[in-house]
């Protein structure tokens, strides 16, 4: 409708963010399947011999997954870039390539009060992330945030708000994905790292943003200091389980364990029993490991945005206790559904006495 | 942040949509590319042997591409879908899937005055063109479009703008793609179909809105009768000319012939002069030939939006008159750079006397 030539200098901020595109595939990807990348009507990829593709997109949008007010930018990028390298991770695929789409409102393309622009900043964490995985920046969209009409009656307008669209590219042999089918009745239930952590960060943060806003990546131990501003997607432990034929089904835990294990059993047709005594919570949860409050349970169940991977593998197949410096803790067993019984049962102990209540999903529904 | 659970009932459209595009993908892909749809975390899709893949991704925002108050559902989902495949037929590439993300204000997702909810309709628009052109719509993303707050220091919130993101994955034989670097020094400038044609019924519809509230696709004559709210991808084309080998370099023109002849001559490193009186007016720009008003001008050259395909072919090449139907025309020829001078010439006679004017880009800037 509007031509809105230049007004972010879109051609200038291409132009540098198609050469640091390519340097970063020149310098960490000399034999990326990357043939041609930002600067012509589609990027050219080239998946190795056999493989199969994978595809994932994952919007992030202002005022339901960030806000400006208490994410930083470096977050924002950060976790933008995670969200679809977990979805590559939970299927055992390496990734090829990432492509963002970002439309944002103009005063995030300008540099404020002497400080970076928002949109370098974003960049710099989207970047670091993309670094670390050897992920090169194929192409994407840019453009102004939709000017908003609030009234469409009346002719005022409003800047739009922020958001990006990231879609990950990868590739794995032909027929060796992890699939959220492929679970038996029998079959132990794992999940990577520590829950909760993120939602229990996000409550902090919530409460005082201020707290954490210079708040930086730090190399990662384990457990992840910042499990909500900053993610580790578990690419090594997704590949490692493909590799070496371990498990039978997997899928990221970003909605909620409760969700995505749900999920999981639809796929597969099975039910399943979570140990709540056996979750890894994560410390930002609960300090101590006994007793677990109801309130930590319910961080660990339904939190969501971990990003850790949930996956089966039969009993008879050993899994260590950790893979690629990550933890794996074993939580529950699959089984087969009965009729009129929940599709997930948490066990615990109170007072010496077993207790079994169903476990409905109850994390993001998108 | 917030956890709106079911409030546009995702989880039931999801599966319907699942189903939909499953049957789609059954019926008209037996031999497709796709080996798992909607459903995981990621979509798996297989390549041809040989093929390498190509990907492009593209917005479509409420006020920037499309007004709610204009476009009705069904062209808001075609162009859509048609940007995406104009790319890759810019390339030469066979579509192997499509994947939509949409974020929506809830009052699009529910029927309105016991008609179809905003929502059905985009997606009938979108899966015909997809159905047409056989793609497969292999997952995406969907989301509430975000609150956006008023005034970010108080709490008022209104709904967001409607937004779409659109990624095409194609392929095409290794080495094979049309590239928009690959001209040389006296090839002819190809364009397919006609110029001008959808600036012009934007300019209608922004007119007179009722008008083209009824306004269906119709079965694609030559030239296409709605240009602006239907635009034809030229996939066909683009294939013919891979196939022959008869290009050598392509770009389609979704932003105006000045902008990319401009974008085609800087990455072939080359100049271009193009013949005013020979551009392929649409009808709905001039019902007669001659003589060209510059309005007509203005519009074929800086419109946009026309979805056409801009190629170059050695002079010692046959380029029929019409490819898979449709019309193709010389327009110019392309050139070395002379220092000093604009890249792009435009020719043209009047009272007799040969006039050249350079033609700075002029149409729509990312």
């Amino acid at each position: 409708m509007a031509k809105p030539r230049s007004i972010l200098g879109e051609r200038a901020f291409l132009q540098s963010l198609r050469a640091r595109a390519a340097h970063l595939a020149d310098q960490h990807c000399p034999v990326s399947g990357l043939k041609l990348g930002i600067g012509d009507d589609c990027a050219i990829l080239q998946p190795p011999p056999g493989h199969q593709i994978f595809v994932t997109t994952d919007f992030s949008l202002e005022t339901v997954h960030f806000r400006r007010e208490w994410h930083t930018p470096e977050s924002v990028g950060h976790r933008c870039l995670a969200r679809g390298l977990s979805d590559l991770a939970a299927m055992g695929a390496a990734p090829l390539a990432a492509f963002l789409s970002l439309a944002l409102p103009a005063e995030l393309a300008q540099p404020r009060r002497g400080q970076l622009a928002w949109r370098k900043r974003f960049l710099a964490g989207f970047l670091a992330l993309a670094e670390k995985y050897r992920v090169p920046l194929a192409g994407g969209d840019t453009a102004l945030s939709p000017l908003f009409p609030m009234d469409r009656t009346q002719g005022s307008m409003f800047t739009g708000p922020a958001l990006a669209d990231i879609v990950l590219i990868g590739s794995a042999p032909r027929n060796w994905a992890l699939m959220r089918s492929g679970a038996n009745a029998g079959d132990r239930i794992y999940v990577t790292g520590h829950l909760g952590g993120a939602a229990a960060e996000l409550a902090q943060l919530a409460a005082n943003p201020r707290r954490f806003r210079r708040c930086k990546k730090s190399v990662t131990g384990s457990p992840n200091p910042h499990p909500h501003l900053f993610p580790e997607p578990r690419l090594s432990v997704g590949a490692w389980l493909l590799k070496n034929w371990r498990a039978t089904a997997a899928i990221d835990i970003s909605d909620g364990l409760s969700t995505d294990l749900d999920r999981l059993c639809e796929e597969s047709c099975l039910a399943a029993v979570v140990n709540a005594e056996m979750l890894p919570l994560h410390p930002l949860v609960q300090p101590k490991s006994h007793p677990i409050t109801d309130e930590s349970l319910e961080l660990a169940l339904h939190g969501g945005e971990d990003y850790e991977l949930l996956f089966t593998a039969s009993p008879d197949v050993r899994i260590p206790r950790s893979i690629a410096g990550v933890p794996i803790t074993c939580i529950g067993v699959m089984r087969r559904q009965a009729p009129g019984q929940a599709r997930i049962v948490l066990v615990d102990e109170v007072n010496g006495r077993r207790r079994e209540r169903p476990l409905p999903p109850g994390g993001w529904e998108h």
